[in-house]
C-alpha cells in the first residue's frame, strides 16, 4: 500500500479509537463503570459492533484504555505548564498549582480505584514523581528550595499534600493549599 | 437472667468476636482476601462453624469488623498521645507524627481500598480531621500555628501530606516528611 493510505488509515483507526473512548467514558460517567455494555457503547458512537469488537475485546479494556488517555493528557498539561515558566522557583510553583487543580477535578473516583492497580497508572506516576523531583532539584540549585530533605522525598510530600486539593470546596482553598505545602519547601 | 449472667455471655460474645476477628486477619495476610473461607476461619479460631455463623454471615462481614477495629485503635491510639503530650503544639507535633508513622505502617492495601467505601470508614475519617483540627485550633490560640489558613484546611492538609510516609522507605525519611509537614504551620 502507498504510504500516504497507510496514514490514512492510522487516523481513521485513531479517530474511531478516540470517538470510542470518549463515548465510553460519557456512558460510564452517567450510569457507572458495571452497567455500560459494548452494544450500548456502538449505538453511542455509530460504530457497528463487529467493528468495534475488532478494536476492543470488552468494556474493560476501553476503560483502561480512557484512563490512560486521561493520565497522558494531564502529564502532557503539567510539561506544558512547565515549559511555559522562565524561573526554577516559577515552573515548581506553576506546576504544583496546576497539579492541585488536577487532583481537586479528579478526585480518586471509583473508577481510578477500580483501575489503580494497571501498569500505565504505576508507570505514570513514577513519571509524575521524577517530574517533580527535577524540577525542585533545579530549585533548590537556585537556592530557592531547602537542600536538607532530597528532592525525591520533597517530590512524595507535595505530590501527597496536593492530593488534599480533592477534598476542598473552592478555588480560593486550592490557592491557600497551595501556599501552605510550598512554605514548607523554602530553604 | 441475672446482671452478672449477662455480663458473662457478654464477654464471652466479645471474646469469640475478637478471635474470630484476629484469626481472620492473620489468614487474609497470609492467603489474600478472596482466599478466605469460613470453613478455614472456623478451624483456626477452634469456634464450630455453625457457632461461627451465628456471630457472621460471611467473610466479607468479617472484614469489615475487622477493619473498624483496626481503624478504632488507632484512633484511641492517637488520642493516647494527645493526653500524654503537654502545649498544645507539643500535643500537634506528638499526633501528628504518630499519623505519620500508622501511615507508613498502613499504607493504602487492597483490603483498605475493597472496603473504602464503608461507613465506618468515612466515619473515622471524619472523625479523623476534626481531632487534628481541634489540635490546630489549639495550638493557633497558644501562637504556634498560622491563623491566616482556617484549621479545617490545615488538617486536611495535613491529613493529606503524612500519607506519603505509606511511601517513604525509613523511619528517618518519615521523620523528615514530619517536619517539613510541621514547617508549613509556622506562624
Amino acid at each position: 500500500m502507498p504510504k500516504l493510505w497507510n496514514v490514512t488509515i492510522e487516523a481513521h483507526r485513531n479517530a474511531v479509537r478516540d470517538a470510542t473512548l470518549t463515548a465510553t467514558a460519557a456512558l460510564v460517567a452517567e450510569h457507572g463503570p458495571a452497567a455500560v455494555t459494548m452494544s450500548q457503547i456502538a449505538k453511542e458512537t455509530g460504530i457497528g459492533r463487529a467493528t468495534l469488537y475488532k478494536y476492543f475485546p470488552d468494556v474493560e479494556t476501553i476503560l483502561t484504555a480512557w484512563h490512560e488517555r486521561q493520565v497522558q493528557s494531564h502529564l502532557d498539561q503539567l510539561a506544558a505548564i512547565r515549559d511555559r515558566a522562565d524561573s526554577p522557583a516559577e515552573r515548581l510553583e506553576a506546576v504544583l498549582a496546576a497539579y492541585a487543580v488536577l487532583s481537586h477535578q479528579h478526585p480518586g473516583s471509583d473508577l481510578a480505584t477500580s483501575l489503580h492497580r494497571a501498569d500505565h497508572v504505576s508507570q505514570a506516576r513514577q513519571h509524575l514523581h521524577t517530574f517533580i523531583r527535577d524540577l525542585l532539584s533545579d530549585a533548590a540549585a537556585a537556592g530557592d528550595v531547602r537542600t536538607d530533605v532530597p528532592p525525591g522525598e520533597l517530590a512524595i510530600y507535595c505530590l501527597h499534600a496536593l492530593t488534599a486539593a480533592g477534598a476542598l470546596p473552592t478555588k480560593a482553598a486550592i490557592h491557600r493549599l497551595v501556599a501552605v505545602t510550598l512554605t514548607a519547601l523554602h530553604p
